[in-house]
């Protein structure tokens, strides 16, 4: 079967793998229907140092289960199935907590000899607590939309749910990648009244404001932190949503959040040390966020896109196939695309 | 009048001051009771620049109304009263919202023209709005423990609920001075299940012990993460109350929480940077806690001393009179005394 690989910066391959099998009765075997390449998948594409191992890619995927373990609970053979980008048991005391993220027996794909996400087939660890049924065929023109259940809006709503958004927040979304996008559309569906979202990609920021953003700025740093306290009678706004994941972010975040705010920051961040002294402890400001518990919110937002409510799936704006996916990341990582879509 | 004026790291004075009066409205003076030394003295009487102005001290004390200005709603001469370490109007929307530290008119003792409350006489700005009114006479037993509503046990009492402390949890309470012990008032009240108190001084600890604290752990750094993981099956506590203010006990906080827990701070942080990268965010720990909105929790809190559940007046353990202050700062410095009561 072919897989997408990378083997340092820049260089992404799409080359043949040997066809996953099961190998624990836990496991699944998915033929693969929809890919992505994610936000994250960027940045080993920027700095990954040059390997002749390679790393298989892609933890985001939705596709039709071939073939079950005898201990694969609950799946069968042509179910059509969507994965959260980590697997997880879905029944450990992490899992019961909705933190599927820490679950005691879980893990990510594309590392310890899992396939990753963009492959024609992966076998999926733990299938029976991971993949959840999609009520739709394969054919289903809401299947973009469900593919974001595996990273980009169960990310952006995590972003929403650990700031605790209330009806009538006031919150500031930075960032206009995919998941910031989903996070308006999970803040909005939280009852924010006010969605201030930073960004610079004129594209982006309007499929923002038709996500249910109020008001787009456009600067960075302090001109940024200066226009979004003009916009707000000077306090800031109650919430933010950091999704970009540099330090200049986090500076922003807690620059623009009220007194006794929140600041939620989604994706890995690229520095190790943070201003958290003196300031923030004053002004009562609380930093969470974090890797979102996918598996917990599939459910929970599933509903939402089978109603035509919410259209995540929008914020793919380039379509490709399987051998066009090196260039997707070329074209992701010079803001050409905002994310990819695969479709094998 | 008299009062404590620090002009310097070590160099603190008793010295006559000009008699408070009132200047404006809202104004109340206070003659004061019971005053105290807190933790946070002792950044400054280890570090201040020397001054020729010098800086009233204090910030905790009950005493009795002497004059009210025509504006001070709800306060009459000869009313005995508790003020929260910090004055606020109690009416604005931060107050509103029970963040009085960040109150749109409020203030600090000891700046700006402002009393200290280490002194025979204050006068009080905003005084409808900051003090309490103690159902008690000026001879009660319970004045010291009414008087740690001004700041440790209403700031270990932020802790626990910023902490978000529920009925089964486990808890770190970093710390064993007035606040820390404090913390584990504050942790046991809200249901903790298991307390770990980290600190090295017996007689502290064992105060920690009688307020509710299961555990003692009295290793520092690397050997208390290892301690505390051990005690807690490998997980950490659910949450952590830092109160210490160090970088060390911020990294220590961070290690011995569980995934997604929450560390909460208490006291204003010696440092300026943090370690919330990578690490915090894959594993969702939230970094909450701050300043104590403590006139927030004053009416909520009084109740349990009034009826002798919890007994916070504890951790004084050296009263002194209003010329022995200087010498109090200096056994607190070198953990002779865990907390100095002033009675004046």
């Amino acid at each position: 079967m072919r897989a997408v690989v990378m083997y340092g910066a820049g260089d992404v391959r799409v080359e043949e793998r040997p066809a996953p099998r099961i190998r624990r009765p836990t496991d699944a075997i998915v033929r693969v229907v929809l890919s992505s390449v994610c936000g994250s998948d960027l940045w080993p594409y920027a700095t990954m140092p040059a390997t002749g191992q390679g790393k298989p890619m892609g933890h985001e995927f939705l596709g039709v289960v071939e073939e079950v373990g005898s201990r694969a609970a609950g799946l069968k053979a042509g179910d059509l199935v969507v994965t959260p980008f980590s697997f997880s048991d879905n029944t450990c005391d992490f899992c019961r907590k909705d933190l599927h993220t820490s679950c005691r027996s879980g893990g990510l794909y594309g590392l310890d000899g899992i396939d990753g996400g963009q492959g024609e087939v992966v076998r999926v660890p733990l299938a029976g607590g991971t993949l959840v049924k999609l009520p739709v065929g394969e054919d289903s023109p809401l299947l973009p939309s469900l593919l974001t259940l595996s990273d980009v809006l169960t990310t952006g709503y995590h972003g929403a749910v650990t700031a605790h958004i209330a009806p009538g927040d006031s919150v500031t979304v930075i960032g206009d990648g995919a998941v910031g996008l989903c996070a308006v559309i999970a803040a909005e569906r939280l009852g924010a009244e006010r969605i201030v979202l930073m960004g610079r990609h004129a594209s982006r920021t309007d499929l923002g404001l038709a996500f249910g953003a109020t008001d787009v700025v456009t600067e960075r740093g302090e001109e940024a932190v200066a226009r979004i306290r003009e916009l707000t009678g000077g306090d800031g706004t109650d919430k933010v949503i950091e999704a970009v994941g540099s330090r200049q972010a986090l500076e922003t975040a807690l620059d623009v959040v009220t007194d006794g705010g929140v600041v939620s920051r989604l994706g890995v961040p690229r520095y190790e040390e943070g201003p958290v002294g003196r300031a923030i402890v004053l002004r009562n400001i609380t930093l969470t966020g974090g890797a979102s518990p996918a598996r917990a919110y599939i459910e929970r937002l599933m509903p939402d896109i089978l109603d035509g409510k919410i259209e995540p799936g929008r914020v793919f704006d380039r379509t490709t196939s399987l051998d066009e996916v090196p260039d997707g990341y070329r074209a992701m990582s010079v803001r050409e695309a905002l994310k990819i879509l695969v479709r094998l």
